[in-house]
C-alpha cells in the first residue's frame, strides 16, 4: 500500500444526475460493494435533490424505447457529508444537457481539494474537465465521444489510447465497462493486489490489468 | 435471426428482490439501455412493492460497512404486465433469505409459460430452480456459490464449468460479471453478431464468446 493510501479510505461518495450512464456508476460500486465485506466502507450517493434519478436523458436518438432504471440518492449537493474521501463521477448521454450537469460541476470544483481521490468514468472525465482541475494534467474518456470530450476543454492532455489513466490523485477512465478495469486497478493500489484479485474472482470478472491495453482507441478512430 | 427470435421481442421485465446483487442487473441491463438506442425495448422492473429495493441484506458479513444502493421498481408481481417476452432473474446473497424472494418464486412460476425467454443471472438461477421449471434442464449458476446451489434443487443439471447454458428458452449465466457475456451471446441469437458486437464496442467490454470458457469453476473447486 503506497504511503498516500494509507489509513485506508472507508468514505466514498458517488455522484448521479439526470441521464448518467448505468454501468459508469453501477460497475465499480458492484466491485466495492463485494469489498464492503471485507473492508469497512460507506457509501453516499449524491444527487440534487433526494428524488430517484434516471438514466433517461430524453435527448434524441431512443428509437421509441422507454428503457431505463433510477437509482435512490442518500443526499443532495446541499447536505453531502464533508469527509468523503473519494468521489467517483460517472458521464453519460445526459451530460451533454447542461443543466443536467450545472450543480455537478459547482459541487465538484468546491469538494475536489478536501478529496484524497477522484475517479471518473466514461464522458465523466468530461464533466471534471468543466471544473478545471484536469487543466494540464493527463486524462482519458470514452473513446466514441472522443472529439466531443476534447471541446469541452482543450487544456486537459488527453490520452486517446487508454483503459485508464491515472495523474496525480485522479482516475479516469475510457468508456463505460473501463471503469470495472479502473475500479479494481484502484483497489490493488489502495488494499494490494492479492484483495483486487480476489474481488474479481468472487465477481467472476476477467481483469484487464495493462491500462495501455485499449483497442477501442483504434475501433472509434481516435489515434 | 432464428425462427424463435421473430418478430424480436420488445417488452423485457427483471425482478428485484432484497439483497440482490448489483452488476447481476445493472451489467445486462445497460448493455440493453444502449440497444434501446438502436431497436425499440421497453423495460418492466418488478418487485413485490413499489419502494426502493436495496442491494443491502442484512445478513452477516458485512465488515461493518454501510454500502449498498437502491433502484425503483415500476411494478409490483401483482400488477406486473401479463405481456412481457423477456423475464432477467438477479442473484444474490440476499436470495439465501427464504421471505427475501418468496413472492419471486410464486410470481416467475406462474409468469413462466407466457415466457418466450427467460434468463437468470448467478444464483438466480437457483431461484428459479425453486419454481421447478428447471427440473431435468442443463443450467449454470455462481461458482463460489455452487454447493448451496445444488442443494436448492438436485433434479436440475447443474453444469459446474460454464460461463453461461442455454438449455430451449432458459438461458443461466455464471456468477455476477457472467451476466454481461450472457446478455451479449442473447443478443447476437436475437438481432445477429454485429448488433452484438457494435454494441460491446459502445461500451468499450471484451466480451468473453465461448460459453465453455470459464476459468471459474476451477478457481472456486467446483469441477
Amino acid at each position: 500500500m503506497p504511503a498516500s493510501a494509507t489509513p485506508a479510505p472507508t468514505k466514498i461518495g458517488v455522484i448521479l444526475f439526470p441521464g448518467f450512464q448505468l454501468l459508469d456508476i453501477c460497475g465499480p460500486l458492484d466491485v466495492l460493494n463485494i469489498l464492503s465485506s471485507t473492508k469497512i466502507l460507506h457509501l453516499s450517493i449524491l444527487a440534487s435533490t433526494l428524488n430517484p434519478v434516471s438514466t433517461k436523458h430524453g435527448l434524441s436518438g431512443n428509437a421509441g424505447s422507454n428503457f431505463g432504471e433510477s437509482i435512490v440518492p442518500t443526499h443532495t449537493f446541499a447536505n453531502a457529508p464533508d469527509d468523503l474521501e473519494v468521489l467517483i463521477l460517472p458521464g453519460g448521454f445526459g451530460a451533454r444537457k447542461e443543466e443536467n450537469i450545472e450543480g455537478v460541476v459547482e459541487f465538484v470544483e468546491a469538494y475536489y481539494p478536501k478529496l484524497r481521490w477522484c475517479l471518473t468514468v466514461c464522458t465523466g472525465s468530461a464533466i471534471l474537465a468543466k471544473t478545471g482541475v484536469l487543466d494540464g494534467r493527463r486524462a482519458t474518456s470514452n473513446k466514441r465521444a472522443f472529439a466531443w470530450v476534447r471541446e469541452q476543454n482543450p487544456a486537459v492532455q488527453w490520452v486517446p489510447k487508454a483503459r485508464w489513466v491515472v495523474d496525480g490523485n485522479i482516475w479516469t477512465s475510457s468508456g463505460i465497462s473501463a471503469g470495472i478495469d479502473l475500479i479494481y486497478a484502484w483497489i490493488a493500489e489502495v488494499w494490494g493486489e492479492e484483495t483486487a484479485s480476489f474481488v474479481a474472482d468472487c465477481s467472476e470478472y476477467e481483469r484487464n490489468t495493462d491500462p495501455g491495453n485499449d483497442r477501442f482507441a483504434e475501433r472509434w478512430g481516435v489515434l
